[in-house]
């Protein structure tokens, strides 16, 4: 349930698309040993990531995955884990054309009536998880008119030539040229014909699906411009890079749950207010019941304000989130925050009992942490108090920290 | 004294080499405001990393950093604030190739006796801190003996021709062409004679510095392959993949003062193998007299246990840091252990004069946490609670979080 939200947008596609996902890289240029597609971002490889980005789009039907043969095993964990649906996987050739022609084939077996063929199939990388729907909208039409179709970027650095003892023969004129990326979208029938004429010397060598379609069908791909956010992930610093983009996404919201006592509903607001300042979003909410309750099939980070020393309201939080299997992809971060002196009992809350309960939640992919703040009646210290509350908030959201799960922070 | 870490690495360079910096990019595609150069991390702005990277070489005599008029002030704050030497800030012009031109001519004024001009001159950009000692060498030696040099990288893409309809031309055979990077060398005759041959088409459109020095004066550059890293901050992901590269860098290693006594030299020693398991390298000393007074010249994280509740430990060991002015160019991490049930008392620390402590730090640029441990006779327990507490020490050093410093944590 936490996986359906469809971002139809207002598009239409009249037309079958299925997609086909090469995913049988080594990763050597990483220089970890791990291949890319695989590396773990919060406890999720990053082709699951990818998976994710097609499965939001209603009009896609099908997704066919192209890995190695000796991560079969592995790949089919991964779908299974993370729930993945729509998805088949197929194995790789020994080369990234051989890959993709193993794909594309899969998608017309012969058993296949030709009513469920797609008619458009998109071409996309394992290590490009941020595509969109608009684009892939953009890609896809384009190809079926025009029967090819790929997604460039402008060059970010000059191209040179180089002469065989490494010296500069000429540059490049840079508006001339772009860099080819992926999404690229062709028809069936393109595709398919252009992998059964092209030689074996295409297989071996050939990097761009485009020439394939251009040499042996005279198609000319239509190009269209795409964001920044389509880049391969190549390097080890692209791996920092994709975890932070990740991380950005899950963290500009949260919700904030007051339970309806007058002093935490004015904390909330106060603290609505500091987090905006530090550019989060909070929802306030009394309590997760009714229409309220869509928060957890869609929030990733809960803030619950308890004025009793109690855990029974954070305890139903983590069981409703648990009911509503809220941590299948990704770990949402539960803060427990303990409103001490406005309440029945002014005793902090009692440490070893909280870490028991972020042990377990820990356990079931949820990140519990504690913050414990003092009513102060000084109105410049309280609100000094506040302000450290909505630091340390934000900061242990946008951190996701395992190791810190289960400690009493103190605003 | 903190910054003189000279890597001389065997290397001798015979002639007078000088660095142009041109910094006067205005940073569009991040979609930030501040230009990328003068963003900052962990407090720092890029541009100081990037002139330390150059300070860092013995043999570098002088850095002249091109800066747009409207931040020829901010520029000289950075270079006041965080000390730096062997720079001079020079205005730029309206382009790319006006502003490197400005920073050449700079280097040879009138009154500059012919024995002071640089007889290489290095180019490099702003944005791209982590250059090394070794590659700037080998680009320097080049350029000396060929009279220009440049980095090269494979291209990550394959580059493609498009029709003036967006449509595909054709594309490049990736083997022959390369993406021209920074840092590039000249000597300085071919790189004053390309810029004054020039034309203002080349001023106002070219991009390429060894291009010009090709056309103008007949020098055919060496190109060499860099490293990864050499790749220029662009885009705003790349801000997140620098931010993580500094972290990174900062957080291999810590130092961990013992003070001595028996339970805190078995702690240290049960630490230093649990941080091992999470890559990180812990080097024990009972205090930092005598030889050991180097790591504060060198170390970024430090880690002091106590089995007393006071603080004259720590106090003593931020006075140190502040005396070796240690804070300039990084926030040193300081993590107070304090474990109980093994000294002279079992009674915990008062959070509040911790607090206090840790604000104060951190008005001197250095991040202070604390850490509390229990001594379990239980040893299962004990192996638990000092494997938490090396994660914790860990998150903590590599997350570098304002927000958290003063807390007392509970491993
Ligand atoms: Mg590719
Ligand atoms: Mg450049």
């Amino acid at each position: 349930a936490g996986k359906s939200n469809h971002n139809t947008g207002g598009r239409y596609v009249d037309f079958r698309v299925s997609v086909v996902l090469p995913a049988g890289g080594t990763g050597e240029r990483t220089g970890l040993l791990t291949p890319k597609q695989f590396c773990s971002f919060l406890g999720r490889p990053l082709i699951s990531y990818t998976i994710q980005a097609f499965e939001r789009v209603s009009w896609i039907r099908s997704v066919v995955v192209v890995v190695a043969k000796e991560n079969m095993d592995l790949m089919m964990d991964i779908i299974q884990r993370f729930q993945h649906q729509r998805v088949r996987v197929v194995p790789g050739g020994s080369t990234r054309h051989r890959s993709i022609c193993n794909g594309v084939m899969a998608l017309g077996e012969g058993e296949t009536p030709a009513a469920d063929r797609p008619e458009v199939v998109i071409i996309h990388d394992a290590v490009r998880p941020f595509v969109d729907e608009d684009f892939l909208h953009k890609i896809a039409t384009a190809a079926k008119e025009q029967g090819a179709a790929g997604a460039i970027r402008p060059l970010v650095s000059t191209v040179i030539a180089t002469t065989s003892e490494g010296y500069l023969d000429h540059s490049l004129e840079r508006v001339k040229y772009r860099a080819s990326e992926m999404p690229q979208g062709f028809t069936y029938d393109v595709i398919r014909q252009a992998y059964q004429r092209c030689t074996e010397s295409d297989f071996e060598f050939g990097t761009e699906c485009l020439h394939l379609a251009l040499q042996y069908c005279g198609t000319n791909a239509k190009l269209i411009e795409g964001p920044p956010t389509l880049w391969k992930v190549t390097y080890k610093r692209d791996l920092a890079a994709a975890e932070s983009i990740i991380k950005e996404t899950l963290s500009r919201t949260a919700c904030l749950i007051t339970g309806g006592s007058a002093p935490a509903v004015a904390l909330a607001g106060a603290l609505r207010k500091a987090a905006g300042a530090l550019e989060m979003e909070l929802d306030v909410v009394p309590d997760l019941a009714g229409d309220n309750g869509g928060y957890l099939l869609k929030e990733w980070n809960f803030i619950q304000v308890s004025v009793s020393r109690r855990l029974s309201e954070v305890e139903a939080l983590l069981a409703a989130l648990e009911a509503a299997n809220r941590a299948v992809l990704h770990p949402p971060v539960v803060i427990w925050v303990h409103l001490s002196g406005a309440g029945e009992s002014s005793a902090g809350p009692e440490p070893s009992a909280f870490w028991d309960l972020a042990s377990r939640a820990r356990l079931r992919n949820v990140l519990l942490y504690g913050l414990r703040l003092h009513q102060s009646k000084d109105a410049e210290r309280w609100e000094r108090s506040v302000l450290r509350a909505a630091e340390i908030a934000s900061a242990l959201i946008q951190g996701r920290s395992p190791a810190l799960v289960g400690q009493l922070l103190q605003a």
